[in-house]
């Protein structure tokens, strides 16, 4: 299916650094999803009639909106993002400003209208040129800098099909974008804080090294190609801010000579999974041509109209892939807070209607769904994924069934429980049991999810 | 630019009852929406690059993404709801399949490949193919049914561009979608509870009326037309069982005969807006004819298989236009658990350190930014729009501005304050003053954004 000319322009634009903004994603393929554990818990699908694009199940929806969750958390309420949403098709001409309609074309999708009119769009591969647009609209000042959009827009880039697999290599897929638009001596500090939010993310939260070890991963510095466009000096900062900000690092690093996009020196970050095998995630790239191209401009203290620094970042990089990469190392073992499956209520006895009564009522609480029938689901409210298992089968099978579908906890309903007001509660790992209250379950749920366990 | 083919097609498709499911979205244009709120608020912008689409500004986005929160939280944790997640582009065939290539296909966006193989696909203009196909995907039994997918993807459709409109008449939108796949004896209860989730949104929370009121709606029943598809059985009992809710329902309805669409009949919600003026917003409309063409079985108690019902419905509509609807009734003053502007934070004299120092960790405060340096900003958190206006202004100019920029509350911070730990709070419409600590005030927040207020 990848014809010749294909096959030239895919090769140009992985060895040539041409236009490659948020190129995060476009990556190796990581070690095969375990498609099992998608069908197992249900996830996502995927269909020849849209092939490339995932259907993301329920249950894949619960871990992606998680994700998504906990990145907004961060991007807003610790490192200053807002989130802005731009528009998924942009006239063929934003195209030819950006220089992807000359560049990059043949992975872009061209949309246009059935009617009389025929307007020509593209569908969008990358949000730079659409935060590029929402930047000039605006008078800028230098009070504004570093101005940080996020953006988690669908993407779409047209992979050739036979190179689709599941979440790795897809067509339409979102990440975790951000721009920053800043000054030259800003760009040491939104570097720095880009790195510590990615050693955040893959040291303490997303533990992908052997054995749930914090992920190993290293940095390479890209510089100065031959052809470039921008001041040299410009590039000489750059390059300096970005090794001193390595060389401080405590990480593992390394440079790539002129091996930098012409537009701008970048950093990417390479982690090793749980099999050794090393991963590009995140990327940091600095940009000095989209600026350019969009004459985009700032009011600075002096009164004098200067040309931003644009930094393209992304900590995931694509969602759907960092799916995949998290599926591949838990095995579908989710942690408590992405697990779609947190916890499953059994009442022993299914003939026992107090017994079933009262799971159900747990199940509803835990659920956060115990709502007069009058008023709305309140704002900020808590609810776990929670699940009642009253068919009429066995205890003991209902149990093995529940471990088996990797439900993180498992709450026994009977009768010394009811009488007690504490209900035995057990991990999928250990037949040890607790006796909690619904109150303390509750809690105990809420702490886990909080703190991201 | 409107052709003549164009006008046919369209008139057609507003006359004829043909293929319009989930049509909620195409509707009258309302009181036009005050742009001058826009502008003031910075909420959104538009721009020729991308005609009809909307570039949500910071501010618009945490207004989309409350409505979009709320509405999840209803339909999921009251009202049975799944989230899905599905494609925006399929292949052509399918919307040949469910006959919008046929009927459809002028409003709709036509996208292709420009690699070799140039693959041809349709832009969805609706979610419900792409629900067909994930229905489709699994052996399903009555035990699943009402299965109820939601939906919150993309949607395009090519609006002449003579009628585009703020946010009221668009090509890209966002609808509350969802769609009930459940069977004949399930249509009574299912179609109660959606009426019953319209009469929460539009009498208890979004009070679209003069002054705030409940919001004044109609019903409008549309039955079978002269040419139809499905059992005539079906329609006659479903109709019954249409009429039946309705005559419970202590609302103002009536009936258009012969006005349904040709695969099913349905109810519509007009409501009246501040001026009297009528709009259409929720839907709900049977379809017999989808279930149809795609083939949809599910395996009976009895072991035979059967056709599902498909029920569309959307509360909202389409999130632009109830967003321009909210704009137009509110002229900019939200209320706080929407407003992008909930608390502004004034020190007396920006020329103390103390008071300026004490504002700002008021501000970080009730922004839940509180955080470690080496720690997450954690799930289930608080975080409120406060801002801080330390401007070497005096301080009855910055209050005036505050309230002219329509911040829920004004948390003032001088030398008392700071002494008693108790801060003068008061509302943008009244001076009357309250004494409240930090944590007091986080908690009237938190009430507030909690309960809708």
């Amino acid at each position: 299916m990848l014809g010749p000319k294909r096959t030239f322009a895919w090769r140009l634009l992985h060895t040539t650094s041409r236009l490659r903004y948020c190129a995060s994603c476009r990556v190796e393929t990581v070690a095969s999803v375990s498609h099992e554990v998608s069908a197992k818990q249900q996830l996502f699908i995927t269909d020849p009639i849209s092939p490339g694009s995932i259907f993301f199940l329920p249950n894949g929806v619960k871990i992606f909106n998680k994700l998504v969750k906990f990145m907004k958390l961060q991007q807003q309420n610790k490192y200053g993002f807002q989130e802005v949403m731009t528009p998924l098709i942009y006239r063929k001409s934003l195209w030819e400003q950006s220089g992807h309609w000359e560049n990059y074309k043949e992975d872009m999708f061209r949309v246009e209208g059935q009617d009389l009119d025929k307007e020509e769009y593209g569908l969008k591969p990358m949000n730079c040129p659409g935060h590029c647009v929402v930047f000039k609209r605006f008078a800028r000042s230098y009070s504004e800098l570093p101005l940080r959009f996020s953006d988690f827009s669908a993407l779409h880039r047209n992979e050739a099909s036979g190179a689709l697999t599941g979440l790795t290599r897809v067509r339409k897929f979102h990440q975790d974008d951000g721009h920053i638009f800043c000054t030259p001596d800003q760009v040491e500090s939104e570097i720095t804080k880009s790195l510590e939010l990615v050693d955040l993310c893959y040291s303490k939260i997303f533990l992908l090294g052997p054995n749930n070890s914090p992920t190993q991963y290293s940095l390479r510095l890209s510089t100065r190609p031959e052809h470039y466009i921008g001041d040299s000096k410009v590039w000489d900062l750059a390059e300096d801010v970005l090794r001193g900000i390595l060389e401080k690092s405590n990480k593992e690093w390394a440079v790539n000579e002129g091996d930098g996009a012409f537009y701008g020196p970048k950093i990417d970050v390479l982690l090793k999974d749980h099999n050794g095998k090393s991963h590009q995630v995140a990327t940091i790239q600095l940009d000095f041509n989209l600026p350019e191209r969009f004459d985009l401009k700032f009011k600075d203290k002096d009164n004098t109209y200067k040309r931003p620094i644009m930094i393209h970042r992304a900590v995931f990089g694509s969602l759907e892939r960092f799916m995949a990469m998290l599926i591949d190392s838990n095995g579908g073992k989710w942690p408590f807070w992405l697990n779609p499956h947190q916890c499953m209520v059994i009442p022993l006895k299914t003939n026992n209607k107090e017994m079933v009564e009262k799971a159900k009522e747990i199940t509803k609480i835990l659920r956060g769904e115990n709502v007069p029938i009058d008023q709305p689901v309140k704002m900020n409210t808590l609810h776990f994924n929670v699940d009642i298992d009253d068919r009429a089968e066995p205890v003991g099978y209902r149990i093995k069934d529940a471990i088996m579908r990797k439900y993180s906890y498992l709450i026994m309903v009977g009768a010394k429980e009811i009488e007690t007001g504490k209900f035995a509660v057990r991990t999928q790992d250990s037949r040890e049991l607790s006796h909690l209250t619904v109150d303390e379950i509750f809690s105990t749920f809420a702490e886990l999810e909080q703190n991201y366990m």
